[in-house]
């Protein structure tokens, strides 16, 4: 499939990286075509890998994963046409985290509590499906799940598509080996708000177990 | 021992109970001294119940539980001498939930993001140590753990003072059953702000798992 990932840092490139390596075609998208990180990703890539402007990385992906910087996303989204991403799913993996104030980190102004950028990305992008998903692990996390608990913990996924979840839910289970039984819906876009809010506790809980490659299990 | 439980709601009434029928006394505090509630509690409770108002109730106390209403926390705490609570333990079970615009709920202004309800109890009473635990999971569970996956599951703590966390993680090891390893002291009492703000996703989960007999277990 060939898949657009929005973004070059760490988040980006370990899910551009784990998707090449199951087969997609990954596009990654930055501000300016030959974006120095994402030329090195491709270079060190297999051949499904390339690299584009964010117009170019939307409109090449069946698939768009948002994964850019919390206090940049909603200029990268703005800069992207509507179009390029009108009935495509979104999964989004932003988070609009403030470490600005030490620790531990708070949300952004504006996308805290009563809003999140879950849900300002879909009112930029109307005929998008944007689903919230994997903002709550690690990176090497989502993307191999097997590395905390053999793989038995808990993932929230929301948005207002409940066919677009489906997808996202058969994508984790097929291509990152996430048990089905552990993708917990959330309900629609707007319950991004308390994924979002939830990792500032995530961060202070690495600092308490010592590690980020730690999860949560829902138990009943 | 004397223990001081400040509010007559569900959360307040479940810790009362369960800690009367451990052979505790407990004064039941609210705004009036023979606030109806309270008074229906003692009758039906065993003879280690008694009521009085919230100062009462707090001088009462060796350790003090805060089981208030959000909303009216702050202006209980205001009307609380602060000497009544100097040097003691008090287990601040309290979150600043706001439902007025629906679900998800969010937190109430100026109680969320960069504050807490825990951080503004500890600048009330600044001589009492303030130990912010229990508003993570339901009050059944609070005082019953193996009601969730036969007590395995995880709570947090926070506060300023090493020796009150201590305590507090001895007493709900010792009176309620909590299994020692599962206890996570996140630090100080600014990290409030993420357990409180962790209660909206809670509240999500609980309607998405049907029951709020459930909890979160850290995995590493």
């Amino acid at each position: 499939m060939n898949i657009g990932v929005l973004g070059t840092g760490m988040v980006g490139e370990t899910i551009a990286t784990a998707l090449t390596e199951k087969g997609h075609n990954v596009r990654m998208g930055s501000r300016s075509a030959n974006n120095e990180k994402a030329a090195g990703w491709v270079k060190k890539s297999n051949n499904h890998a390339s690299q584009g402007d964010f117009n170019d990385a939307a409109s090449f992906g069946e698939i768009v994963f948002l994964c850019l910087n919390g206090a940049h996303t909603l200029d990268a989204v703005g800069a992207v046409d509507a179009e390029n991403v009108a009935s495509k799913v979104v999964m989004d993996v932003t988070n609009p985290l403030d470490f600005s104030r030490g620790m531990p980190p708070g949300l952004l102004d504006g996308l805290s509590n009563f809003n999140s950028l879950g849900e300002e990305i879909q009112k930029a992008w109307p005929a998008a499906k944007v689903v919230k998903v994997f903002n709550t692990v690690n990176c090497n996390v989502m993307v191999n799940p097997k590395l905390v608990n053999n793989g038995d913990h808990s993932l929230f996924i929301c948005g207002d598509d409940a066919d677009a979840k489906n997808k996202v839910k058969h994508f984790l289970v097929d291509t990152f080996g996430w048990k089905a039984d552990n993708l917990l819906d959330l309900g629609g876009i707007q319950s991004a708000r308390v994924t979002e809010a939830y990792v500032p506790l995530w961060v202070s809980m690495m600092q308490a177990v010592g590690t980020p490659m730690f999860s949560i299990k829902v138990v009943k």
